[in-house]
């Protein structure tokens, strides 16, 4: 196993149910669907790039808890190389419940969890032989800026989530060399409701190319040479947008392997995050490479 | 092992999560602690009497997944008798996320499961020789029907915990000794929001006695001889009221196994309700009997 990306960041068990209505407060709902799966950004994202036939390697922290072992299973089965997924001595994994409605719109319910994520020692430079990128989120942030260093040191190409801004990930921003983030993340950043001002401010931390997603707007992009562009989203029957933004950082990382043009890679990446949503979970429905490509050849064509 | 009560009906694994605020849609909520431990309306009302010191036996159905594992586990570490506690192989267990706020008020996420509960062969007459009390609940109504007219054969007392209505129960209703329904329940019943009304319509099939628990305005009770009565429920600082009602049955059933009066019986169940509310979890601060026993004395002394 030589993984070509690594990814370092969370990794969670999803428990997600559809529900026809939401409770009102002191009432219960009762779910139509059950489900019990892994997810977390870097986890899915690394689980998207394994389906798409890229050798993959999670850096990360669960529990000694049954949570801990359903993350690790989940993602062993996806033939996501699990050597770094640290089993914490009486810690707790990361858990969310997510009620999904009949729309595909979710309320998020999550816990952090007790098991810290420290950079192991094994992940030393010898580790990078084969990495080509790390992938990274803003949860774990020490561990996130020990890594992302180790990375540049190495010239591995660092690709970064940012759902949600925390403070301190100014001090990530300078060592990311493709920025991937959610429209939140974007408007908490300038104080305001302008992504592609979001854009400018986040490109002077001197990334090579910065995205915001927009969820069904698509997304807006600025690569390094100043070029602005917009990928509108596809259409397809929403059951479920959890994962979206995991499985398009995953086909985004695809076309950087690839070393396709910046638009080709966001195109890519939205058709992977379409695919998605087509079931319940953020990651039931993740295509293979001959889905995307062959979606995609169709759409061309259309 | 000579159970005094046999409980029929839903055992669940509960999920629960402390929230500062409820999520908008399409957000999240980040849950301060988390919680996971058995609840149901009849398995925590067993583990209420076995902490009382009453030997209970639990009659229900599990899933083969792990969730089954852990609400078994939560039972038999309560001392709950579960030779009837079937596991049914390739089925899902009940779950349940329940998300609780600052004010101790919740959202309830419910998955009934597919474990299906049948009426256990071996749960014929001689299982009834130790046996004085059967507790049910409305959700396995095929089953619950079934168990109520063995228990009638053999002179065993039912006693009935009704959340929700639900069509058919009125086929139920006849076999019951005591009715202690929800006020929700007692308002869906007669189509109208009035506890004393239910009290008189649900006494026409012939229950000795009939409560109507109203949260924190108490409850109100009508006894076969016509006597109404309220309960004015204790003043606790709330933290979560998950299990309150379950909690109040096992009291409730408690009293009838000394055969106290009704209205003591109400008054003790009263106080085991107040006592779990002070800590998150349907189970977490059930009383035992020389908590509930010294709480009443010094409060009738005040």
């Amino acid at each position: 196993m030589n993984p070509q990306v690594a990814g370092l960041g969370q990794c969670s068990l999803d428990i997600l149910g559809q529900v026809g209505c939401y409770p009102e407060l002191d009432q219960k709902a009762e779910l139509n669907s059950l489900l019990v799966q892994g997810g977390g950004p870097v986890a899915t994202a690394l689980v998207t790039l394994a389906r798409l036939g890229v050798s993959v390697r999670m850096i990360g922290a669960v529990g000694d808890d049954d949570f801990g072992l359903k993350i690790r299973q989940g993602l062993l089965t996806e033939k996501v190389d699990c050597t770094h997924l640290v089993q914490v001595p009486g810690a707790s994994s990361q858990v969310a419940f997510i009620a999904v409605d009949a729309d595909g719109h979710r309320n998020i319910f999550w816990h952090r969890g007790t098991a810290q994520l420290a950079v192991p020692k094994t992940f030393q430079a010898e580790n990078f032989e084969s990495v080509r990128i790390l992938h990274l989120d803003g949860l774990h942030l020490e561990s996130a800026i020990a890594a992302a260093r180790l990375a540049q040191e190495q010239k591995v190409i660092t690709v970064l989530d940012a759902g949600t801004f925390r403070s301190g990930m100014e001090a990530l921003l300078p060592l990311i060399d493709h920025l991937v983030v959610s429209e939140k993340f974007a408007c908490q950043f300038i104080k305001r409701d302008d992504p592609e001002a979001a854009l400018k401010c986040l490109s002077v931390y001197g990334a090579r190319a910065v995205t915001v997603t927009l969820g069904t707007a698509g997304s807006v992009s600025l690569s390094a040479d100043g070029f602005v562009f917009r990928q509108t989203a596809f259409r397809v029957k929403v059951v479920d947008t959890t994962g979206c933004g995991d499985v398009f950082h995953g086909g985004y990382i695809y076309g950087l392997l690839q070393n396709w043009p910046l638009p080709k890679t966001v195109r890519f990446a939205t058709a992977c995050a379409a695919f998605k949503t087509r079931a319940l979970g953020g990651r039931t429905a993740i295509p293979t490479l001959t889905e995307v490509e062959g979606f995609l050849k169709d759409y061309e064509e259309c």
